[in-house]
């Protein structure tokens, strides 16, 4: 970087820029803009962006102690499990892809896009209260390869399982599920984790867990939309081709302001210190929570058997149900008492139908009845309290129950 | 708009957030942070973003004279290409597919992923000038035609055709060329054509150009990296999906701040006036820089027809070759001397080979010395001055120039 003095770093003004097809000269008011030249430009605007977006890959492995090369910049959490799963479309032989029910459509549709491009694949069951288990996943992949098709076995070759359910904050134990997979005999089996729910939120050894993959996204943790990153292991062969940035496996001019960003918002979040502490008052305020819940005869959390500090479980995400409201209902009366609170995730708040507790077993009324908490680092305990208030006015206005002569 | 007044914009300082795991809140001193809510999810602050969103989108299809639900926001130019061309591994019957031989990687290389992926694909051909011309054109789709596979003929379903080559500045005639299209019988066509150096550049009006789809990028206008848009007529089924954010088409959740801001630099770029101007004084500033290239003795221009003022060609980009000097010679020798220019495009800086010289019928040599020089609104005549100057210097080391002892 020291070839590049920051004073330098708006070239436009002080030299000839005739190379506007790679990239144009934005405004350079926006102190947002640290370089603008395309970071696979050969002269000097080219490789000023390129220093600045390595030194961006490198913040980003020091704080998740992987190795910067391991890293690939993409548009999000979504695009990251995608082009992971797409890749699978090219490889020989046709690999047995195996995911868990509660996947993210991001992963979960995909897989099912698969299947019709010819790939087999299957769900990994999960226990009532959201988790795979050891059982569940041996299972399925004692089933896949049994299963014949024209005459042929198909092995499983890829497994997905998330870090943090998004719907119920259910943390899966990744080390003993890893490790059973990888005690299986045979040629290696890929193991993808999304990690957007779980990445600065609870903690994450990535390098430990042996995966072989893993997505991060930005705006989970502050940072900018369209920002997210790819772990891998070693190169993939991606379906989706281009300009061949990101060598190779993810193409498009990379966002240089976006990688600064997402590095940023990393190094705020993930470092060991500040995540410990944020975990333990994270916690603490859903103890509050889950306590007065807990008073209201109405409410019944997601899965039932969830403590009030229960390491199973994000200190971040909690499902719970109300009876006799359906949970578009309790989210609409919440928003007009001044409290934002989801269904399922976003990404499927358009959908009646809930995977995640449907693979849970809950019954229809149960999931109608499901809302989403979830909270962050500038969340206080007077929000907490807020929250219960108004989920407590709106019990009264609805008859039969017991909250509302109270 | 109305029911979101621009004080309540940041709902996380007055209102109880409580949906973190769809997207944090991020730092609202930003003032670029329009609003953090997720445009996917029910709650105010989501549908205030959404709103934003949805007015972005209007005021893109206002200047580009399209309807708003015709445009989706993307990751950039490449994905807008691929997100189309991967959409056919599931149509059928399969598609046969048909790409100029000047395309940008990111659809000639996701045409030759197809073609793994069982579809059939063919080039179509280009003049010396690096245009299709309609007899290119209809050859290809009449050999096409021809085909037979297992069988069974495999007919042209699919063409993309480029508005403005990257490399060369080439404009292809879009109007005639889609109409021959269009008058052949049979099942209907998808026309796609990827306007990345087009529209903001040249005189373009996309509806009346009969497109079925298009692709548009942000930073190509001064806009934010990891943004663009992707025009379609109708909608399609696209293989990568996800959370079905845009209507299903572009899964991941939306980049508002991107969305804002590529709406913004349409409007200062796309409007007739404004594009109008630009062009003039762009052709002007190439004039001068294509009247002094031509004294020089060993400067040739790609296509060496190109006249000074050419609407056969965009006045934003120009290929040419220096005798004797290798393109990324030159490129770093003008770097040096305070000038960017380009060998191919960046998305392909690091390939050796240069495919779109190469369609044109180019030899090995003058391939290698073949640079692009593209320009912007901000370029000036004392820019090209100075690049001519600079050029002149860089002949005159090089032994055997005529420049050497002038």
């Amino acid at each position: 970087m020291d070839s590049f003095p920051p004073g330098s770093s708006r070239p436009g003004k002080t030299r000839c820029y005739f190379d506007w097809a790679a990239t144009a000269i934005p405004d350079l008011s926006d102190p947002r803009i640290h370089a603008f030249g395309n970071p696979s430009s050969l002269h000097y605007e080219g490789r000023y962006a390129r220093a600045l977006l390595e030194d961006a890959r490198t913040r980003c492995a020091v704080v998740l102690g992987l190795e910067p090369q391991q890293l690939y910049f993409t548009s999000g959490g979504t695009e990251s499990n995608a082009l992971v799963l797409h890749s699978l479309a090219l490889r020989k032989p046709s690999p047995g892809i195996l995911f868990s029910a509660v996947e993210h459509p991001s992963v979960r549709e995909n897989c099912l896009i698969l299947e019709r491009l010819g790939k087999r694949i299957a769900p990994i069951g999960v226990e009532q209260n959201g988790r795979v288990s050891l059982g569940r996943l041996e299972k399925a992949l004692e089933k896949m390869g049994k299963i014949e098709k024209g005459g042929k076995k198909t092995e499983p070759r890829f497994v997905a399982i998330m870090g943090v359910n998004n719907e119920t904050g259910a943390v899966m134990d990744l080390l003993p599920l890893v490790k059973l997979i990888r005690s299986r005999g045979g040629a290696p089996i890929h193991i993808h984790s999304d990690l957007v729910q779980g990445v600065g939120k609870i903690p994450l050894d990535i390098a430990a867990l042996d995966l072989d993959s893993a997505a991060i996204s930005a705006h989970k943790l502050g940072g900018p939309r369209g920002m997210g990153l790819l772990y891998l292991r070693k190169p993939l062969e991606p379906l989706y081709t281009g300009g061949g940035q990101e060598r190779g496996i993810r193409p498009g001019t990379e966002s240089l302001t976006g990688a600064l960003a997402l590095a940023s918002c990393l190094e705020a979040r993930v470092g060991p210190q500040q995540l410990a502490a944020e975990y333990e008052k994270a916690t603490r305020r859903f103890i509050q929570l889950i306590r007065d819940l807990r008073t209201l005869p109405e409410c019944f959390l997601i899965p039932q058997d969830r403590r009030e500090a229960d390491p199973r479980f994000s200190p971040y995400i909690l499902q719970a149900g109300f009876k006799g409201i359906p949970g578009e209902v309790m989210v609409r009366a919440l928003d007009e008492r001044g409290c934002a609170v989801s269904t399922g995730s976003a990404c499927s708040a358009a959908h009646a139908d809930r995977p995640v507790l449907t693979a849970m077993g809950l019954d229809k009324q149960a999931r109608q009845e499901g809302i989403r908490i979830s909270q962050g680092w500038s969340t206080t305990p007077e929000d907490i309290a807020s929250l219960l208030e108004a989920i407590r006015e709106v019990l009264t206005l609805f008859p039969g129950n017991p909250g509302k002569e109270g």
